[in-house]
């Protein structure tokens, strides 16, 4: 049996775009966290979830997700400003709460230095309802996997 | 009878938020077309619509639309830069195109001077199927009265 | 002399738009943060800041502001979800934390019901060195006053 | 001499992410916007230039540009929708117009099928007086190269 490394699917990279940047010459703020989602749901397909089924969409031929994630909390630390064209590590630290909730640590890395860290909280619902549920197989077992030898 | 003045409704002012801007130091060009959008949907409100009945939502209390609006073409020309807390006046400009269809025009007017055009062209369509349908009373009666006395 | 209730640039309202919603059906997390960031440029105008001395702009025609004001933190929790159409208020509360740096928290308020707060976290310095330096007179007296009868 | 294929840098990749979609839950329309001027910058990259010779920034250590080349029109057309976890190829086709100003057109392709086309003109200027300039030797040299054996 095939034994994968974490750091496969929990440490990612990005390059700074134009868009990013604020007419204060760095990356506005917010893109640090959508840089986390974004680098959570690549994660999750390196790992091999098909995302659409952890992701509500209309598409007709696809099993819709009958569970959803939102974020709860999320926060961010800056320590350096970032400019366009930067090429960033991003490394993803996951960390189940309970049976319905876990967290998500990013540390945000260029050229060896640690340049922000950011969190998101999500918790498992029911999307109708909105009333708490047990994460899916899919959630547990990237979340399970993520601890191996990091 | 009340007659009302399409200009209530149709033109509208914004200010630029520095969130806006790239490390150019003026407005990213993306943001014209949301403001756009969000000046349509501005302009629906302040004409009387009750927005959550255009627009799909998943609020449980609320009527679903059974109809939905794509876009399925925009365009913009810009003439002048814009800077963070510049005022702008939006003019909106909408023309049904046929049974299905509509396109708003919208000019941006920064103190008296037009700075930049954009255009939107939406279709009616079954969100489930996906095909062509009628536009809604709605829409009908908000083009319809658009066009009076501008 | 005219005593102003800080109430008129602490207390703002939007308005909840299509495009600041996800395939959830409900607002992504990511705009509750760029709302903050508005929320503090439009009551800082309706104080009578000139928002072109705070924020870095290239406008020539501009007196540059000689001090950056970045976000070195936020957070934010969210409460309830929000649809398309939704109207908040906004309540800002600032808080000065020493010479260099101070904290707006703001909560989010819909139908007299509490949906979400955050927090953001500005540091005062010189754009150039990026090293700290004093609060602006005008951030200052814009903080000193928020105090006031609140 | 090494002859490289231009469609190294001309056909790339990306995959539809949760932020990018509305409560429609498909792709919101200005996404394919954004995702043409990261695709642009990308392929700069690829070709081999530095990005923070084009793009303004205020990094200190870096030979700033001394030409700016906003957009001056886009546009776009939509054929199909998006979902996410789409994995779309973005073909890039540009074409210098005259001295001062190039177009890049764009075709968005998922599964073999063409969804989408949205085009930027872009034109070069001097970023402090605003007037028009020739293009840099290495924006020059990218349309060039682009042109051959597509």
């Amino acid at each position: 049996m095939e034994i994968r490394n974490p750091r496969e699917w929990l440490c990612l990279k990005r390059t700074v775009r134009f868009g990013e940047t604020d007419s204060a010459g760095v990356v506005h703020f917010i893109e640090f966290l959508k840089w986390c989602h974004e680098t959570w749901e690549e994660s999750l397909e390196k790992f091999g979830i098909v995302i659409q089924e952890i992701f509500p969409t209309i598409h007709v031929n696809t099993v819709q997700p009958d569970i959803a994630l939102p974020v709860v909390h999320c926060e961010a630390n800056y320590f350096q400003p970032l400019y366009v064209g930067d090429v960033i590590n991003i490394e993803l630290y996951p960390k189940k709460i309970n049976e319905f909730s876990f967290e998500l640590q990013f540390k945000f890395i260029k050229n060896g230095v640690q340049i922000g860290t950011t969190s998101l909280k999500h918790v498992s619902i029911n999307p109708i309802t909105r009333e708490k549920c047990e994460l899916s197989k899919q959630i547990n077992l990237w979340l399970h996997e993520s601890r191996l030898n990091f």
